[in-house]
Formats: C-alpha cells, structure tokens, sequence
C-alpha cells in the first residue's frame, strides 16, 4: 500500500498498482535530477514529494485509460503531471492562507518562508507543464493550461466573494468546479484522451470525472462542519469564519431569505454568539442530511456515466471510487 | 508611438510595429474576454495591460519571425505570450520582494495584497501558456515551460545565495541566464521556429537572443550602481544592500580575493562604512568601465550571429537593437 492510501483505496486501485507506483518514483525522483545549478532546490523537490496524500487524481488518470490499449510511460507522464499540479496549488494555497500545517505536516512557506514558496510554487507548476509536454497531446497541454486558470481563478473568486451573502448555488457550484472539479476532469480527460478512446468516451470519462470532482469537494466542505477538531486540526465550522459560504451555509440562506443568520454573522462576524446561531440552526436541521444526498447524486450521476465504458475491472474501479467518496474521510 | 517606446525603439520595432500594436490589443483585451463568474479579475487584467515597458521580448519574437514567409496571428500570439509570462513574473517577483512601486506604479501586491498577488499571478502564467498552446508547436510549448521553471529557479538561486561570498563569476552567469537571457532566449526561437526559419538560422537566433539577454540583465545590474536614486527609485548599490552579487562586485572580489571589501560588508552588513567602501572602491577603479565592455561584448556576439540570417529590414533592426542594450536606460 502506497502512503496515504487506506485498505478501500488501495482494493480499488489495485488495477493501477504498479503504474501509481511508478508516479511516485517520478515525483521522488525530481530531486535526483536537479543539477549543480539547482541543488538548492533538492530539499524542497524532496519535501513536496513526501506530501503524501490519497493520490487519487493520478488514480483517476490511470484508471480513464485502462480500458484501452495505451502507453504505459505517457499515462505515468500524465498522471505526475497531474498531481504535481494539485501539490504546486497546496504550495501556493498554504502561502496564501499563511496555513502553517496541512495534515500535520508543516507547510512549504512554514518551513522555508513565503519568498521561497511562492517561487518554488512557480517552479513546481512549470514542472508539471513539461511532463504534459512531453505526452506529445496538445489538446491535453491546452486543457491543462485552462486548468491552471480555473483553479487560479477559484481561489481568487472565493477570497473576492468572502463576506458577502449575496453568493447564490450557481455561484458556489461554478466556484467549487474551478477549484477541484476542474482538475478532476483534466485528470480524467487527459487519461481517456491519451488512450486513443473513442470521443463520446472521452466525453462521458469528462462528465464522470466531473461530477467526482463536485461530490469531493463538497464532501470536503461538509467535513469542515462535521469534524472534531483533533480530526481536522482545525476547528468546526472554519470556512465559515473565513466568510467562506458552502453548501450548508447556503442552503441555510435558502430557508432563511428572511431574518438571514448567516448576513447576520458577516455583519458582526466577531461575535461568536451570531456564529454559533448559524452551526445550531444547521444541526437542528435536515440540512446536513440534504447536503449528503447532494454528494451522493453527484456520485450516481458519476456511475450512470460510466455505461458506455467498456466493461473490466478499470471501470469498476471507478464505479467503487464514486461508492468511495461520499464515505470517505480527509 | 506606443507606450513606453522612446524614439529609437521605436525606428528599431519599425518593421514590426503594426504587430506590435496587435500584441497591445491583445493584452489589453483580455480584460473584456472575462466572464461574469470572472468578472471579478477585470480590474486586474486592466492593471496588468497598462504595465508599459519598453516591449522588447515581444519586439525580439516579432523581429526574429520577419525575415521569413509567416503566419501573423501565431506569431502575435506567441508575442503576447512572452510579455505575459514577463509580467507575471513581476507580479511574483513584487510579491516575494515586497515591492512597493515598480516604474513610479504600485505593485500588484501593494494595490491588492500579496493574497490576490500570488493567485493572480498563477493565472496570468496560465493565461500566456493558453497563447502557446494555441501556436500549436509542441516544441515552443515545451521551451516555455522549461523557461518559466528556470525563470523560477533563477530568483530561487539569488535568494539562496544572498549575503554569500564565495559566488564565482560562472554562477553569476547562470542565475542571469535564467533570471533574464533564458526568456530572451525563448522570444527569439519561437519567432524564428514559428516562421520556419531553418534549424540552423533558429539556433543562431537563439544564440544572438541570450546575448542579448545577459547583455540586457548586466546592463541592469550596472544601472543599479549608476543610476542616481531619483531615476532609479531606489538607493545606488541595492543589489549588494540585499546581498545580491552582480558583475561590479563579483570582479572587485576578483581583484581583492584577500582583504575582500564585499565578504567584509557581508559579515557586517548593517553597517553604512563597510557598503561605501565597496561602492567607492567600484568607483576609484576600472571596474564599471570593464563591466561596460563585458556588455559591449554580449551584444557584439549578438551581432556576429544575425550573419548567417537572410539580409532585410528585420536583420537590420535586430542589429539595431544590439547597439541600442548597452545605452538603454530603464
């Protein structure tokens, strides 16, 4: 079993094994191959390889091309690409956050500062873009491209929209797509295109990676209500103190359009009474409930994607990866 | 004329000027190409737009494509491009340095905070590989990426190396290949590999692009021991203060490797004495003088290269542009 990974995952892996393996050689391995010129950076290439982590977007990556005939050394290429990216997003979200641990670990910009995080962050992005490079696709290097954009922009967009009430689904939906849900459908894409599958599969591979991404998310952001802070390691109810909204909190606001507790908390967000009033109002209501069923159809509506796939252990992988996301745990 | 041209820049981008002016529309454009769930990075595109600046990467890519038959929007594109990946690093660049004002303007960072500065600089990287990509030539897709990685390595490697003595003049070269030549480098093959100039002409461009480009970045470094403090905007010798070394100072080590002033300044570095004593020393001998002739050198090389390439208005501007590096001001 690979680090980060628990007994579900690495069962449904398993078709991948080998090839998840030879991703985390690679990401190893970058420090080996920094030069003279670069040693300065080998600590650094070392620490982010260490992140860990459940890796299931190179997991996604693999699994959307195993149903086919396909280059084993593209696919690797690919799916480090695609988490080396997800990991160059961690380093610069933690530099933002002035987080100083993520799982435990200390961050990038703890340990060496945030000079050097936001360039090696640069650095680690740039560095994905020449493994897609070298997969020769440049439909994959443009979506790629698009996909640094989105995630760029999502964060941008959920740090301009903190604090304000006004934030409709649509926009949380569209926010929630740029910052995860993207990747996911780069990651499922790109390993279904370089496959040679056949466009309408790429298509439903896409839309099924798609709605992953949105039950991920949102599964993560039901956590932040959920957890006890030893778990997570920071405490309940955090990206709503950050003016964060997230599904609970706004269907919260749907019930309320009227004597709004959460507008009340952003218009007196130092106090801790007006915070509470928001968690009490969404525990006493079926609306953590709702928000399970939301993740739980956007992983049925993965699965039913999945039909036109050839049938094999690939796509039941991911069938038991879409059953894996709404149980899952940080 | 177009913003930030002088006059002579502006006879040397003749032949190129009508592009030049697309390059313009097309960064300036970007803001409107935003969608309402974006709408709120148009302020920042806008911002970025009207940096100014002397145009030369795009001006290099333009030039280095004009001798040959070729396709003007991919080469516009591929311009744009290049001033892009140029901005945002100095959106990063204000970031980690915590740069105030940059030209008389405020910084990204200083209008916006270092928060939106980072994000907002991923997009702007993403957004100039987007241009890239839509060159459809793998290999500049592939140089790029490279360039932004060894662009991000450069100011890393400063960074770690400051307030070190013992920099020899060949790191020196290589940290302002990659700070500075490495992207000249990348202006001047794509224009010449996106035209189909033949290999041969591709790799002189190339060669007389990095000479251009440590010509470029020396000279640089030499204004930051010429330029009086109302020019320049910030104190002479701001490079050493920071414990940079450049050229001046790497060959006053060069002729005092015993009783070294700068190692002595680097042990004490808050104090003013031992800074004025590098400086005068600089000063009382040949060394600026020396440094001139070491850029007078890169752009002779420079010159030498552009031989083998078809006679015409574009050879003869990029000759131009050879002569003008060593007087340019900023």
């Amino acid at each position: 079993m690979l680090y980060g990974q628990d007994e579900r995952t690495a069962a449904i892996y398993a078709p991948v094994q080998a090839e998840l393996e030879r991703v985390e050689a690679k990401l190893k391995g970058l420090a080996s191959e920094a030069t003279t010129a670069t040693e300065d950076l080998r600590p650094l290439l070392d620490y982010v390889a260490e992140t860990g982590g459940k890796r299931i977007r190179p997991a996604l990556t693999l699994l959307a091309s195993h149903s086919y005939p396909h280059d084993s050394d593209k696919l690797v290429l690919m799916a480090s690409a695609v988490e080396l990216l997800h990991l160059a997003t961690l380093i610069h979200d933690d530099t933002v956050d002035d987080s100083s641990t993520r799982r435990g670990r200390a961050t990038v910009s703890n340990v060496w500062g945030h000079h050097v995080s936001v360039l090696f962050g640069d650095y680690v992005f740039a560095t994905s873009a020449t493994f897609v490079c070298d997969t020769e696709s440049l439909r994959i290097m443009r979506r790629f491209s698009e996909t640094i954009m989105e995630l760029a922009s999502g964060e941008l967009i959920e740090y301009f929209g903190a604090y304000d009430p006004n934030q409709a689904r649509h926009l949380y939906d569209d926010r929630i797509y740029r910052k995860t849900a993207s990747l996911f459908c780069t990651a499922g894409e790109s390993g279904a295109v370089l496959a040679g599958a056949p466009e309408e599969e790429v298509q439903a591979m896409k839309r099924y990676a798609y709605n992953i991404g949105m039950a991920f998310q949102i599964g993560d952001d039901l956590l932040d209500f959920e957890g006890e802070e030893s778990n997570m390691g920071k405490p309940v109810g955090s990206d709503l103190r950050n003016g964060v909204l997230t599904l609970p909190t706004i269907l919260l606001m749907e019930r309320y359009p009227e004597d709004n507790p959460v507008a009340a908390f952003f218009r007196d967000k130092d106090n801790p009474d007006k915070l509470q009033r928001v968690l009490d109002m969404i525990n006493d209501s079926s609306i953590m409930q709702d928000s399970r069923d939301v993740v739980r159809n956007y992983c049925n509506r993965a699965c039913a994607e999945l039909e036109i796939l050839p049938q094999g252990e690939a796509r039941d992988s991911l069938a038991a990866l879409a059953e894996y996301v709404p149980d899952r745990q940080r």
